[in-house]
């Protein structure tokens, strides 16, 4: 690994995640690569290699930072259902604080140590519940999927459907648009109303005989 | 569409729309500009005013594209939790067939004409099934935010969590992403299973507020 000249600033791993998830950010995740993030730390990009092993890896330093906000630890206390909804709420806080992270960080793999321990709090959570393992995987992953989708939308504007250009051929579309927009807070409602149906959906799943699925008899801790 | 005389110019909206979903295909979003967009058709970038009226305007090509493999016809002839299953499960192959346009497409308004109708069969189908024009809309929403979330997850690498990092510490997360593992289709299982909680969940708020509907309440195998 190369060496830091001694007119270069002291650098640590704090100093580069925080730095890195500033340029997501401020000037989004097309701006994040090696020579803007050394750019904006005053060092140069060699010097990064001290502290960091790749690319991916600074992925992780931002990825520990946004999920510094997530709280799992209700999944000690109370029943799985209302864990899930809580847990899901702050993830989808989490991320609507740097929306820009969000392709990046959900289309590549999750080794940072404090993510991984929040989700052994979900699976255990979950497990303890009576789902078995392989099943409480999915539905992490499904409810993450409906957080992560919904968390896109906290990007988008305020009007995300736009009938002008066949407004004659729409009409249905537009009077509910007309009515939707009437309650506040379009985003928040599919949210909540969103993930009410989805825990609701497993709740039901949890409670009835399982559905034979494949291997199920050799899932085990 | 169609051979065109010589004379004429070979630039139409439909070559701009084609040759913008290659670049996104092809190249990834952050490629996606004008300059890039003219190279690739081999004209200098004001030609393209000639054709389009901004970005904006080349983004709603490249949605009419990507939503023309989406079906909503399904609303006209099934009950509204099978077409919506059916309408999700085209939805996600749609995407799945264009990931790098998930981002841009979900957090920009929809504009273009094509995708617009197929949003009127969708509200129109849930409307004619009992749900309140602003429901149908934050249904549809949701539904959506899902399938996008689960879209993305298509891009994302086959192991999607690595747990090396602290293994010694999330020894339950770990056994249940081995057992997790021996299931086939990690993705297509989220998706399915997810899909399918959401819209049992929707089935059962559609059925308690108003008066008992005694169609669609069977269960999937």
């Amino acid at each position: 690994m190369g060496r830091r000249p001694a007119n270069e600033t002291p650098l640590n791993r704090d100093m580069i995640a925080a730095a890195a998830l500033q340029i997501f950010d401020e000037d989004g995740a097309a701006a994040f690569t090696l020579a803007s993030l050394a750019r904006k730390l005053g060092v140069r990009a060699p010097s990064l290699y001290n502290h960091i092993e790749s690319k991916a890896d600074i992925v992780e330093l931002v990825r520990e930072a946004v999920a510094s906000a997530i709280d799992a630890s209700m999944f000690g206390s109370l029943p799985w259902d209302e864990a899930m909804t809580k847990w899901a709420y702050s993830y989808r806080a989490a991320f609507a604080a740097h929306p820009n992270t969000i392709q990046v960080l959900s289309t590549t793999t999750v080794a940072a140590p404090g993510a991984l321990r929040k989700y052994e709090l979900v699976i255990a959570g979950l497990t303890r519940a009576g789902w078995q393992p392989a099943e409480a995987i999915t539905v992490m992953m499904a409810v993450e999927a409906f957080v992560l989708g919904c968390a896109l939308d906290l990007v988008a504007p305020e009007q995300m459907i736009d009938t002008t250009a066949a407004a004659s051929e729409v009409p249905v579309l537009a009077a509910a648009l007309r009515a939707a927009a009437r309650s506040q807070g379009r985003s928040d409602e599919v949210f909540a109303d969103g993930l009410e149906a989805i825990i609701q959906g497993l709740r039901l799943r949890l409670a009835k005989p399982r559905r034979p699925r494949r291997n199920s008899h050799a899932d085990r801790p």
